[in-house]
């Protein structure tokens, strides 16, 4: 290591390359990175994405990549085995697997590129959500104790909610499914494509704003990505439109200062029992 | 087998456990499911989900499931070995690989459950398609004719496309990014959790709609599935938001006929060159 100063999310997805088993990683989950029960689903993404990075070389970015997660993860070392799969012109595949003593967490598929030297046009229709300005928002300082004390990971994150998708915080959720805001990392550390995985999976869950204020764990998260994010504050959106089958849907937009739609995601989770 | 007569998709999807080695199937892609320059993607979706189906037992169906597509398949013997990573109480997931002569075609990551017995609760505020009656609808009869050529998988379908997502057909693309109709299989076959996988696949694709006539091939699909379909036709919606860094994303959602949303997927596809 060289640089004398490492970002918490760097620390978060620091990977030891094994010396006798290729393809393997060494990862230390950080206490810091814990929701509810476990370490954030898109913090583990994003360990399991930047292994699959370091194997493929020329195409350093998750252009596609899919998560589905097998157990409850705790903080402490973890073990990243890859396999690579196909290694093509523009798009490299392979697989991650991640463990805790010899239990797997987390099997993810996905497709890496470079994202630095895609094709320039774009015909987005879609169209940025309308926030106020942060400081107009809702920090977490204002979050529910119950909430903040199960969610070690907001310290390390400046969000700040749209007013008018927090009712939930004081008993009046919208119904709607959705929640929206401002991110960027609280110590300053700018946005790439390895932290849009964590971006993706950073907001409260989606069904707070349905009024079902529990515990929501993911089945499967997919998170595609477009363009590397220009530096300073992100736009996230998160709805949902089906809860239906003991599951509900969450999708996550993510919009860039620059006003591009850098990253889209998916993930089925498991519905919260109703109160 | 004591079924007289076998529908084309069952026949489709069929497979032969391999007699030494546990969790291989042996599969026969029929030619009759070509698209462009291969076997449709949702097809070969569904001979994989149709293994892990076979392999969890008490989980027959998959409730969210994620392919990446490696090679174009060709029609005839493919092989699909699965792994089973986790049995859990209500869903179990595993992976399938599909290979044709020691090239691996698609690598899928599922959960699947048992969506007959359900969570009954609904909290659905999507709204489904409008769309004329079937007989008022634009069957593939009258397709452009080098659509039907490189497409024998239309023969098999009983598709009618709402006229006012099919300008494209006619050279007047909509630039909405939109495509509707109604789906059944024009065999008769009734409408099951392995069939919505194709269906997630089935239209054209959206860029079409976009004014991009050409090939669109899927670097990886993800379908969500919450219930049984009742029998009797599909209403199915593909749509895009964002077409940029070379690929777009497409959304399709899947009524039935009680008018229950039974399935949601997205894919990233890579976007066809301009013409």
């Amino acid at each position: 290591m060289t640089t004398a100063i490492r970002s918490e999310f760097d620390l978060g997805i620091a990977l030891t390359g094994h010396p006798e088993e290729a393809g393997r990683y060494e990862a230390e989950l950080g206490a810091g990175w814990q929701i509810g029960g476990g370490v954030n689903g898109g913090l583990l993404l994003a360990v399991a994405g930047h292994a699959l990075s370091l194997e493929h070389g020329q195409h350093p970015d998750p252009v596609s990549i899919s998560g589905y997660y097998l157990s409850a993860s705790t903080p402490g070392p973890a073990t990243v085995r890859t396999e690579v799969l196909r290694t093509g012109r523009g798009l490299s595949t392979g697989t991650a697997s991640l463990s805790q003593d010899g239990v797997e967490r987390l099997r993810v598929v996905a497709s890496h590129g470079d994202l630095g030297t895609v094709d320039g046009e774009v015909r987005t229709s879609a169209t940025p959500p309308q926030l106020p300005p942060p400081d107009q928002c809702i920090g977490v300082e204002h979050a529910p104790k119950e909430l903040i004390e199960q969610a070690a990971l907001l310290e390390r994150f400046d969000l700040r909610l749209d007013p008018a998708t927090v009712g939930w915080a004081l008993g009046q959720p919208s119904g709607q499914g959705r929640i929206q805001g401002w991110f960027r990392l609280a110590d300053g550390r700018e946005p790439d494509p390895l932290l849009l995985l964590l971006v993706a999976d950073a907001l409260p869950p989606v069904t707070f704003d349905l009024g079902l204020p529990g515990w929501a764990p993911t089945v499967e998260l997919t998170v595609h990505l477009r363009a590397k994010p220009a530096p300073g504050w992100l736009r996230v959106v998160h709805s949902t439109r089906n809860l239906a089958g003991g599951y509900f849907e969450e999708d996550a937009e993510v919009w860039d200062s620059a006003g591009r739609l850098v990253a889209q995601s998916r993930q089925l989770a498991r519905a919260p029992r109703p109160a």
